[in-house]
This record gives structure tokens, C-alpha cells and sequence, in this order.
């Protein structure tokens, strides 16, 4: 198994986690559970890899939607031994994203793009699943959410991943680079209140 | 015409009707109820192309068009003489659905896919047109309704053309089958209720 | 630079100002608003890509993707100085409509497709973008505001691209065309209320 497909697994099972703690806030029945926790898992890589022009990892390989399956019947049978089920997602979510980055990171790598597109297909790989999910779901999507970084995660991670990269040319500890900027800087957002400066409206200047 | 242009054209028809009532609910113009009306007919089957890599159905034959411009234009005219426009579109969707999933089901079979995926085919087309027309006109997706089945219906729909298939060899009954199935549990859903048990969010247990 | 490559800048610098505009009114920070200006800036044209089977256009040349953070970052420093953010943004949508639509137009024709599908890539080039934008920011999509004409300044203006290309056979008076008549119109309707009658939910007729 090589790194990108053991990225693409984790990433998979654990995105599809969140789906279905989103499922469970919806109240669906397990197929619901399936349904959008496939959505999530395959939602960024599927788009990654139209966008590639590479074949699409999951038509490849079926055993990714028995994972994703698999992980949505787990959490509709024990999601209720959890205290909060928002946080539990919140911080599935900042895992899923921590896996998913260096995954397209290193499908973009692979297919021998220039830097900007390695970058960018990270930051798809990573946040578009779970846009999906929320925008499916009805719920305030994570990436617009406000006074968080999100996207800035993604983008601070697969930077790393390119500077790792540039700096030792080897995929491996750019990966792990990856992973752990996207990881840490999500975590601290999340428990230490991290953030940039949002948009505020002012009233316009007067003369 | 093959057995998946006709279907093909069916699901296409009735799945504009479902989608120009839908553009009825948001009193939209002419012109809105075409473009609805198209991006639910198509939506499912174009997906359902780029991820087996196929030419797009209807890029290949702009004839589809026509007919999904053709059924918002009829029901644009005819919309107000049914009592319920709601129920009329569930009761048309229901038959979308009966008829996209072995669309879904023929063409990934034609393209000489595995049974995994030869099932999920029949779940995309069926389900993500229906899922665009209601998350661009901001409805309740119906693959999300509490306490009815409708991915379920699709995966049963699918399975059972798969069976068939695997027994007699004979693509025409394991579509015939497939429509069938998928139409009767949707069916029975909406007149007699049948469903799965839903998720209920319990207290964590006390020890 | 190609006339099209000339109208995929203006029309992505012309988006991104909306996505941008967008991204304020939900306060993100300001990688919240290279994002969403991406999203916008690149939907429609990636949507088009994708149904013609053509290279991705950003991922061929990644400078489309400076161009959508530049005008992010001048929205997110500038933005307090105009005075109703909702005007700007209709008013740099009705721009980037009318130069999307001929950027499909000249797309579709270039790859030697009938003129039915060409008329729908001006369509879908210009209309999809936006829509994603609204889906995801949450806002109601300008696609189905009512008493507003919208997808037909799209129709309108490709429809115009074909009958000038067929009329006089060269491209550039019919993508000035198209851009002109989408404007106008857009511009028409918002300024002067032109509309087409809506559906108007009547009782059943009684016998």
C-alpha cells in the first residue's frame, strides 16, 4: 500500500465519521448514515481527481465506500455513548482535514503539477467534502464559519508540505509536515480561540 | 433506440416535471422553470458520466434538452389544474427514481464496471438530480426526509437488477426488475409509511 | 492572449469581486475571501471544462487563480468605502454575467460543437458560478430572484452570439454581441424592472 493510499483510507474513514455525527443530527435512518457519510468521505478527492483528469480513486478501488460504509454503521450504533456530538465531529473534522490536505498534496504531486496546482488541490482534497456535507445537510458550513481558521489550515499545511518538499525532496516528511501544520493550527483555532482578522462593515469614510 | 436511450429520455422527462414543480413553488418565469427543470433531469445522469469517464449523455445528443425544456413548459401551463403540486411532485419523483436508478445501472453495466459500482451508478443517477433541484431551490432534500425511504429504495433497485442479472444473464429483466423494486419500496413509503428506524439521539449512558 | 483567454480573466477578476462581496456580507477573514472569490471566479468556467472534456482552464494556467485572490484582497481593504455592498455586488454580477457567457460561447464554439450546445455552455459558464456562490454562502441564488430576468440574459446573449456568428461567420462582432445583449438586458431588468410573468399558483378550476 503505498502513502497516498493509506492517506486516502484514513482520510475516508474518518471524514466519513463526520458524515454520519451529521446524519445523526439529522435523524436519518442507517442508509441516510451511508449515504452522507459516502458524500463526505469521496466528496473532495472525487473532485481532486476530476479535475486531475486522473480516474477517480473510489471507481478504482470499491473498498474505499466499504470503509466509508463501514464507518457510518460504527458511529449509528454507538453515537449516543458520546457526550456532544458537535464536538466529537468538530474534532473528527480537524482530523479528516489534517489527512486529507497531504492526500492531495501527494495525488497533485504524482500527476506532476506545478506548485500553485499542488497547493490548490490540498486545499480542494481537503475542505470539499465537508462542504458538501454541510451544504447537503443544511447546516452553517465549517469553512464559512466564523471567528475559525479553516481553509487557512489547508493552505498553511499543504505550504509546508511544498516547502518540505523543495527543502529535502522527500515526499514522505513533507507529508507528515503537512498533516501536523494543518492539524495544529486547526486544534489551536479550535481550543485556544486562534484566528485572523474578519471583514467588519464600517460605514463609509465621510468628507 | 437502445434500452438506455429510452430510459434515459424517461427519467429525463419526468424528472423535469419534478423540477419545473419545484420552480412552480418559487413562482419562478418561463425561463427559470427550464433551467430548473434541466438541471434535475440531467444533474444525476452527468455525474453519473464524469465519474465512469463516459461522454456526457446529453452533450452527445442535445435532444434530451429539448424534452426536459418541452416538460417545463407544459407543466409551467398546466401546474395550477392539479390539486396538490406538492404531492404530484413526489408522486413524479417517485417515478424519476424508479427510472434513473436502471439508467444509472445500464450504463455502468455497459461500460463494463464491477457489481460495486454497477449499484452505486444506480444510486448517483437516481439520487443527485433530485438532490440538486433541492439544494439550488433551498427544499428539504427528499433523500433527507425523516421517517421515508429513498436512498434505500435505490440501493434495493439496483441490488435487484444485480440479482437478475447474475441469474439470467438478461440485461432487459434485471432492469424491468430494477424499476420495479425501486418504485414499490418508494411506493409503499409514501402511502403505507414503511421505514427504518431512525437515529435517536439518547442520553449518554449513567454508571 | 486569445480573445477567450482575455474574456476568462475579465470574467474571473469580475466574479471574484462578487464572491468577495459576498464572503464580507458573512464577515470571513480574508482567506475566507480568496476562497469564496475562487469558488465564484472559476465555477462556471471549471463546469464547462468538465462537460466539453477540455483541460480544467486554471489548472492549464494557474495566473487565473492570482487574478481571483487579487481582487479578494482589494474587496477585503476596500470594501467599507462603497456605500450599499449588495448594489456593487448585483452590479458586478450583471458585468461578470455578460462577460462569462461569451467566454462559453467562444469555448464551446472553439471545440466544434453544435450550436445547441454552445448556447448552453454560455448558459452554464455564466449562470453556474454564481450559483455556487449563493448555495454555499447561504444567500438566495440571483438565478431564481423573482420579478428579476437572470438565466434569460444568458439565453438571450448566447442566442445573439449564434445568430451574429451565423449571420457575418466571425467571432469577435458575435462574442460583442453577446456580451452586449446579456448586459443589457441584465442591466434592464434591474434597473427598470423588466420581467417575464411568473407562475402564479391558481386554485383548480371549479366545473
Amino acid at each position: 500500500m503505498t502513502a497516498l493510499q493509506l492517506l486516502d483510507y484514513t482520510a475516508v474513514f474518518v471524514f466519513a465519521v463526520t458524515g454520519a455525527l451529521t446524519a445523526s443530527r439529522a435523524q436519518l435512518d442507517i442508509v441516510g448514515f451511508v449515504f452522507i457519510a459516502s458524500l463526505t468521505a469521496v466528496g473532495g478527492g472525487t473532485v481532486r481527481d476530476l479535475l486531475l483528469d486522473r480516474p477517480v480513486f473510489w471507481m478504482a478501488d470499491p473498498r474505499y465506500l466499504g470503509v466509508a460504509a463501514a464507518a457510518a454503521v460504527i458511529v449509528f450504533f454507538t453515537a449516543h455513548l458520546v457526550e456532544s456530538r458537535y464536538r466529537t465531529l468538530l474534532w473528527f473534522d480537524a482530523a479528516a482535514l489534517a489527512v486529507a490536505v497531504p492526500a492531495g498534496v501527494a495525488a497533485a504531486a504524482a500527476s506532476g503539477q506545478p506548485a500553485s496546482i499542488v497547493l490548490l488541490m490540498g486545499v480542494v482534497t481537503g475542505c470539499l467534502g465537508g462542504l458538501m456535507r454541510d451544504v447537503v445537510c443544511n447546516e452553517v458550513p465549517l469553512v464559512l464559519k466564523q471567528g475559525e481558521l479553516y481553509v487557512t489550515c489547508a493552505f498553511a499545511g499543504a505550504a509546508t508540505a511544498l516547502a518540505v518538499l523543495a527543502a529535502t525532496g522527500q515526499p514522505l516528511p513533507a507529508l507528515i509536515a503537512c498533516a501536523a501544520v494543518t492539524f495544529a493550527t486547526r486544534a489551536g483555532s479550535m481550543a485556544f480561540g486562534w484566528k485572523l482578522p474578519v471583514y467588519k462593515a464600517r460605514p463609509p469614510r465621510q468628507y
